[in-house]
């Protein structure tokens, strides 16, 4: 242990946020229901298509998640700084202007993110809301530090050399970290409790490894991202208690783009963004899995969440269907590959094919059979907290393999 | 003139900030009549009811110029330190600061303002929303300065002293003049082109005010204030070309918020907020001469804006109507001082009170007469650069009557 790790600077601004998130955790759980036929009212809802009975449920809570959680870190700005005031020593400027631009790029995700919910915004949209949320973090990056020096892996560096300059790849790289965040966890949604459930799993993960690291000299960055997710843990858990099934509000995509935007900006600010992706196998997973559908060589249909068997009241996998003949060439290969390695169930009569939208959550309802829509979630976080354990796996003992780690 | 007048680090930036201003001048007012139909579909929108026939106007157009305010903004952020970077001198980290926290309290306030605009908040929210936008800037004023010591006026000097210490006061002060500024805007409306055209008047009048400061020794708090509102009078104007007679568009609760904020945050962190306060001669009068509405010790309609009178198609004082038995003492009272000040057109038969209510449109309409909705715009507008003119008259000759002013 480093010598500053038993010292109140570590521990007592920690203390502080944490405090702040449990009171904030009490106060956004019995403001939701509160806020609910607001919603209503102002036709921000939609109809739960896997229920027997349609009921209009409010959506787009992730707003009222988001102003909490915002609320929640205006309040905590100056302590982190106390102990600079206190010791009348130089004040941490740019340590300031980091939390603060890491607000205002959560902040403005919210506000788009909303925008989306309300105005139904296009898939290009979609694409370009988080790349504009990322331009403060981009901007104040690039006038704070301008480092776009990267550490090569052990096995590259015969090509590379030691570290690479990527320049303006860099933020390329950073704004499209932004995106993919963001989208990946819209992209894994459908089931109640899903959106929120599954950011619960990887912020929980992504503090667990703050608190690995607060031993590090690089203590601060992951101090500064355990101040970022404990908030945001309390507001998904009260999210949660109210999105579980049966759910009673839904998330919207607000609360994925915030959500994604969250841990973009601990991941950048704390230079360890190939560390956040880790805790985001499932997410990429799907991702991958989904690209035929997404990019429309395979058809997509508007919705691809699990339907409802009526009879059962269990959900099944949801499937796509054309015909034979109106594939592209690409469309044929992968349903081939798809099927070949037994990734998907398809089915061929008269020239028609049906299969089950590639998504994981339609992946496992075919594997495992119809689950109900409790046990499908479960099962999801299971897969994601699994994941998750993994990560830690791949992060800490195998790291050294590519990396000269200094522990 | 000071040493630093003709620097390119007075105007380079300010050149920038223009050209960017301008380049989204066009880009929003090329957008905005995109939109209006999708605003339409999410039935974010509102009936005209001084129109003869009743069309659907889409609302809360604010978002949208606040969206493209912030873009302007992101992309300026490195620019005012490109002079730091090159130079390679001390970076000034607590500028930096500044210009993100600002953004972040505006951001903030376009994300409640359009959360009001589609949830129709209560009143009690509206006071409330403003103070939490503005408590980053509290926050950082707090870490970075926590000045709260004023200059006291030389007649109050015998009682108080040189210069008083406001503490805790202070910050109530700050948070007060943004819940002011942006209720002001807000209570001021109900004309086609009259938020975002009185916001316009007061705003070229700041920046007028900044540009003859600009030779001071504060020159650097002065160009902050201009790269914050060249950009907010390009998006405003934008706005105005779509929301002026016959609105195609509203602004919206939104747009009122962003433009009083936008004005606290200048003020605030200018620290020339009592001048702010003069521009807003006409929306202060319109505070006080509302207050016995608004504070229901007379009655106040849902609607206080003027009404079309569908022969003359011209605009009328609207009127509140009561029985005189009904009204408190203090509502006697209040009617009695008014109508002895000739302020109000009162008229009273069988016990039943008619008077127009209290704001300066129904007063306009009441002295000048009937006038078209254009026409009434214009000469509120007219008033709103007069009480401008009176208000560089207040601050520059009269000023050294209270302060010492060293030029």
């Amino acid at each position: 242990m480093a010598g500053h790790y038993y010292t109140p600077e570590v521990w007592i601004p920690i203390f502080i946020n944490v405090s702040l998130s449990l009171v904030f955790y009490i106060i956004t759980s019995r403001l939701i229901p509160k806020l609910a036929g607001m919603f209503i009212n102002a036709r921000i809802c939609g109809i739960d298509l896997n229920k027997h009975q349609s009921v209009q449920v409010p959506e787009a809570f992730g707003v009222v998640a988001g102003c909490m959680y915002l609320i929640v870190m205006f309040l905590f700005i100056p302590v982190p700084f106390g102990s600079a005031v206190l010791q009348n020593s130089a004040f941490p400027y740019h340590e300031l202007a980091k939390l603060v631009t890491a607000l205002l790029s959560i902040c403005c995700m919210i506000l788009l993110g909303f925008a989306d919910d309300v105005l139904n915004l296009k898939w290009r949209h979609k694409l370009l809301l988080p790349t504009v949320a990322t331009l403060p973090l981009l901007m104040v990056y690039y006038v704070i530090s301008n480092s776009t020096i990267i550490i090569v892996p052990k096995p590259l560096r015969y090509l590379f050399g030691f570290s690479v300059d990527l320049g303006v790849l860099y933020y390329v790289y950073m704004s499209l970290l932004a995106v993919f965040c963001t989208n990946a966890i819209n992209i894994l949604a459908g089931v109640n409790g899903l959106e929120a459930g599954q950011s619960l799993v990887i912020a929980a993960s992504i503090v667990l490894f703050n608190f690995c690291e607060l031993s590090s000299d690089l203590w601060r960055t992951h101090q500064f991202s355990i101040f970022f997710l404990a908030p945001f843990i309390a507001v998904t858990l009260a999210l949660l208690k109210h999105n579980w099934y049966p759910a009673k509000i839904f998330v919207g995509d607000t609360y994925c783009y915030f959500a994604g935007m969250t841990f973009a900006v601990v991941g950048i600010l704390g230079i360890f963004s190939k560390t956040v992706l880790l805790f985001f196998i499932p997410q990429v997973i799907n991702f991958l899995y989904s690209v035929p559908q997404l990019f429309h060589i395979i058809p997509c249909p508007r919705h691809r969440m699990p339907r409802l068997n009526r009879d059962s009241g269990m959900l099944e996998a949801s499937e796509f269907k054309c015909d034979e003949s109106s594939l592209s060439p690409l469309g044929k290969l992968c349903l081939n590959v798809v099927e070949k390695l037994n990734l998907a169930r398809v089915t061929r009569k008269d020239g028609t094919i049906v299969g089950n939208n590639l998504t994981i959550i339609n992946f496992v309802l075919v594997k495992v059979g119809p689950l109900h829509e409790a046990h499908l979630s479960a099962v999801l976080m299971t897969i994601q907290i699994l994941c998750s354990g993994m990560a830690f796996l791949i992060r800490y003992p195998l790291a050294s393999i590519f990396y000269d780690v200094p522990r």
